[in-house]
């Protein structure tokens, strides 16, 4: 190891501080030029190293950008480090290295593994039938239309588009319709192939009406729209019958920014210049329009012919879509650029659909209530509700809570955390084909039963499942009251990994077969800070207001947990408060089928406008007793046991 | 020369149809490979030679791309022609000849020169303060307000555009406005920069309200708009102040699609596929473009602060501006694709301003009367006079005529040929620096007097100057009635031409000095037919409607002659009927007026969609009649001279 030596060095004689070097990432053998003085993380990102992630934005805190230096030198904080002899590489954190010469890099494996559990989700998730509009109802912002437009007269010379306008209201009723040159170059083309049968798109949104496409022929008996759910860990959406409202496929992954952060903080903190937000965007779209790529394949329909989109995101993830600056969101006074972009065009987006596709985005309530929120309201009965109180949770990484009525909503945010997606727990992931999503055993863990989704070999655990495993493992004493697995446990089932302490959950079948799945207390100790974070939200909103658990008629739970949650274990472990259990429902991914709602009807986007008006933030951060209600959360189920009569072992 | 060889030839043992072949053109020595088989005018246009000409759009009939071929050999008509012995090029026709191997050409330098005489013009021509809108009566498309935005408050997180628009509220009321991404990209910036002050673009169109953009800091001082009218033949702008109307600058061209043909009929059939619409619509832009380029250069304005456009032109240029399928315009029942275009984007239409900026086109009536004479109408009282019956006349490439009142609007369209804008004259030139306008002589030609603008040395002769000029030599007997050069004409005035006879009207410096400018009998017959086609079109409006011209109390004569028109000369060549001189009124470019009206005011946009509406298209080419009209104009002044009294000589 040469130590010491200034980073601009003589080569040959000749000073080459700004002069390109040759980089390589291994495994995938990514390899090209890059200036001098780049940081090892951005020459990843500038050579597409997709293995390469940085959970804190390149502060130097999350780890998991680690890398080898296999060959060559590289500065940190202002040190030369090089390679060693051939099989002897160091170890570094690439955000925190600088290119100071021709290079060749590892990703380190398991690092690169932890975050590619990146397995899409297929299941078509059922809408409930009761929250659909009905057939009449049926209104998305861009309505297809066939018409039969008459040919032109000798002598009245009216032109294409004014015939189209006469046959538009005779079918539809007069409008002023504005139009495109797109829209202009097709007319004549598409009104003479089929003998003036056309099928026209039409954008209604307050204050805009337009034509935006026209083709030949009658409509395709299928018109299809996206709705989409835009996490900061997962994203999922639906392909929807815009006639009936069924889904017919449904796909979510990852979102690709996780690579640039965990978290929303950590997220703008990275995307502070124009070429980081240019980044940040291409990134959530990839992932998108990927999802949408594999969804429309299944159903073999062109994105051309989507002319319908829905999205819902929290208010950060709604910014870096659009690429807006979202520094404001995380300084004081937290104030976003926009929390009602209303409808834009595909084009403008970025969005994988028709150039003139309408993406309507939901609206949100500010920095930490965003219109993921909103959409999930409209799933629930709480806004027509002029009986009882009611409390709805939305466990994502970030968690929200609203409580209300018809009358009144007051929403906050608190930062649970990613595990219950399956991120940043060690043999975590989403609810997908493979993953445990409830677990049963013995107190000598004898007889361990598990469900799997899909029923095959386990791969991990999904929400549900971590929720069902720490229930468990608590009730039957095999994690103590602090989260620490206890000295009961068989040994056989213990194991040190990373520094932490393991339960071996599912044994390695050994040669080919399933990997061994284990939980680690830092695992568990990630769970219980995402109970308590959610628990104290709920505890010191209702307490603000002057009411207690026991006053709410119902408690709607959504995330991304699984198919189910198992309401039993949730309270046994203190993620939700001990009343009866048949206040409790499951909604799922609310802000889906939020999405999926708006997408197809206007009274519905209209109903979403007036939830993000009449909905007032209240920011718990600032409200010091927080702190005390979270801490006194940190235990299995609380460290207030009078709180969970129900629970005693 | 080898002749009667098949055109795909063997070359080395191999069968190379498809090979490309690199092919020049000198002077200009652009040079290039173009595949087997290209037309030797399409490979001109790919190596972008901007030297050949295609006035009949490639047809072989206006012979304008001649050019040599000095080395290698073409395929003509199923025949190889190849270059003889060096210095003994073959002259051919560029649009007759495909390429079958590397050649070299020629362009023939008094063709190339013909088309090329394109002197910018930039006198800035004043507007009838009358015409102008009043301060408050100004209104844009696109308003432009400064605005002080608050801070947020603490607590209450009011996103950025909620501010926005709460500011804007109250400096102009109330209103529901869009926002694009863009704007919203730049808004947090914005209103950061400069405490709160900025600038927003509003933008407000018929069922339509968007904030278009918003910067930091006050507004400018000057707003600048830029209007336009599109020509067939010229191209002429003005940039104007949009606070008080005054035009800034001005500048007109020729317009570029003009080496793709000399008139409407035959670029729609040049512009018959894609490839070559994009061709056109790129040419046209070109012009645009680069006049407004240099106006604003003048004006030390960037492009991004333009976000008003006004274009007025007739149908077929509107549909090239935009790229539309242009064919319904020359097919019988005579469809244009679109009327009314209405409000584009500066992005959508390609014309050079902020890409948001609006770009208001005027509304044409069908496929011969564009929007060019509905603005111009509207700067004639012709529309509200409801006492008299006016007439209307725009001679440009095509010649429009409206008969009507505050009642009712006739038009009529009739092919008048581009020569008194320059084109297809021998010595013809727009109405620019250096152009003869107006033309003096005694039946020697001895005392000859020229009115040349800019009064420096005369380069040509425009509109004015033609009439004048004809009018003078038709008054002296040195032309006489069917418009040949008399036999009286002194013989040093006459002089052979391209197989026509020409009259000297300048005579060459010699050596460096002023080069010779001729009439030809050829450039008079142009005139002569310009002058019936016009005169029969009104004869014929007329008397389908049971009037004669002295019926008529206005006639407003728009076009681009030049500063003036000699209205007696004129009438004395028989285009222009022999009524009172008083009755006569010249408006120059009355399009561009009218669309700087409509730049400026919304009243004005109203107007001419009502103007558009009201007016009724009368066919004269399915009129058997207006044959027998044309050729009995087709004489000085006319067949029958009791027509034309007052001009016995």
């Amino acid at each position: 190891m040469i130590d010491c030596v200034p980073a601009t060095a003589w080569h040959g004689g000749l000073y080459f501080s700004f002069m390109p070097y040759i980089v390589t990432f291994l495994p995938s053998d990514r390899s090209g030029p890059v200036p001098a003085g780049t940081r090892v993380s951005d020459a990843a990102a500038l050579l597409n190293e997709t293995d390469l992630h940085l959970e804190c934005g390149g502060k130097g805190t999350c780890g998991r950008c680690e890398i080898d230096l296999v060959r060559g030198s590289v500065k940190k904080a202002g040190r030369v480090m090089s390679s060693g002899r051939a099989g002897d590489p160091a170890r570094l954190l690439a955000c925190q290295c600088t290119v100071i010469g021709d290079a060749v890099f590892s990703v380190v494996p398991e690092r690169a593994g932890e975050a590619r559990t990146l397995s899409l989700g297929n299941d078509i998730a059922a809408i409930d039938p009761a929250l659909l509009p009905s057939a009449k109802d049926i209104s998305p912002v861009i309505q297809t239309v066939s018409l039969r437009v008459k040919e032109p007269c000798a002598g009245a010379g009216d032109s294409d588009l004014l015939r189209l306008e006469r046959a538009f209201s005779e079918t539809c009723g007069a409008e002023q319709l504005r139009c495109g040159r797109d829209m202009l170059c097709s007319l004549p083309g598409a009104l003479r192939a089929k003998d003036g049968l056309v099928t026209v798109r039409v954008k209604r949104d307050p204050g805009h009406a337009e034509i935006v496409s026209v083709e030949a022929g009658a409509a395709a008996e299928k018109q299809i729209g996206i709705a989409c759910d835009i996490g900061t860990t997962t994203i999922s959406l639906h392909c929807v019958d815009l006639a009936g409202g069924p889904v017919l496929a449904s796909r979510s992954d990852y979102n690709a920014q996780i690579r640039r952060g965990a978290d929303v903080i950590t997220r703008i903190e990275y995307a502070g210049n124009g070429k980081r937000r240019a980044e940040m965007r291409s990134l959530v779209l990839a992932t998108i329009n990927g999802l949408i790529d594999t969804a429309l394949d299944e159903l073999e329909m062109p994105a051309d012919n989507i002319f319908n989109v829905a999205v819902a995101g929290n208010t950060t993830m709604v910014h870096l879509l659009l690429g807006l600056p979202a520094q404001g969101i995380r300084e004081s006074p937290y104030v976003p650029v926009v929390n009602a972009p209303g409808i834009m065009t595909a084009a403008e987006t970025g969005i994988r659909a028709n150039p003139a596709a309408a993406v309507s985005i939901a609206p949100g309530v500010g920095s930490y209530v965003g219109g993921d929120i909103t959409s999930g309201l409209l799933t629930t009965p709480i806004i027509d509700d002029d009986k009882n109180i009611s409390l709805f949770m939305d466990i994502g990484t970030n968690g929200e809570i609203v409580i209300g009525n018809a009358e009144f909503l007051l929403a906050a945010a608190c930062s649970a955390g990613p595990s219950f997606e399956g991120s940043g727990i060690k043999c975590g992931m989403r609810a997908a084909a493979g993953a445990i999503e409830s677990f049963e055993t013995d107190a000598a863990m004898e007889k361990v039963r598990l469900g799997v989704i899909g029923g095959g070999k386990p791969k991990g655990i999904c929400g549900s499942g971590l929720i069902s495993l720490l229930g468990e493992l608590y009730s039957k004493g095999l994690v103590d009251r602090s989260g620490r697995i206890a000295d009961g446990v068989p040994a056989s089932r213990v194991k040190k990994i990373e520094g932490t302490k393991g339960l071996v959950l599912v044994k390695s079948a050994g040669g080919h077969g399933g990997s061994e799945i284990v939980i680690t207390e830092a695992d568990i100790e990630n769970l219980v800070r995402t109970k308590a974070a959610i628990y104290a939200a709920c505890d010191l909103m209702l307490s603000n207001i002057g009411l207690t658990f026991e006053s709410i008629a119902h408690v709607f739970i959504a995330g991304g947990f699984g198919r189910f949650i198992d309401v039993e274990k949730a309270v046994r472990i203190g993620m939700l408060p001990d009343i009866p259990r048949s206040r409790f429902s499951y909604l799922g991914n609310s802000s889906l089928t939020g999405a999926t709602l708006a997408l197809l009807s206007k009274a519905r986007r209209d109903q979403l406008r007036a939830i993000a008006k009449r909905m007032t933030y209240v920011d718990l951060s600032s409200d010091s007793r927080y702190m005390d209600a979270y801490v006194a959360a940190l235990f299995l189920p609380h460290t207030d046991l009078a709180r969970f009569p129900s629970t005693g072992r």
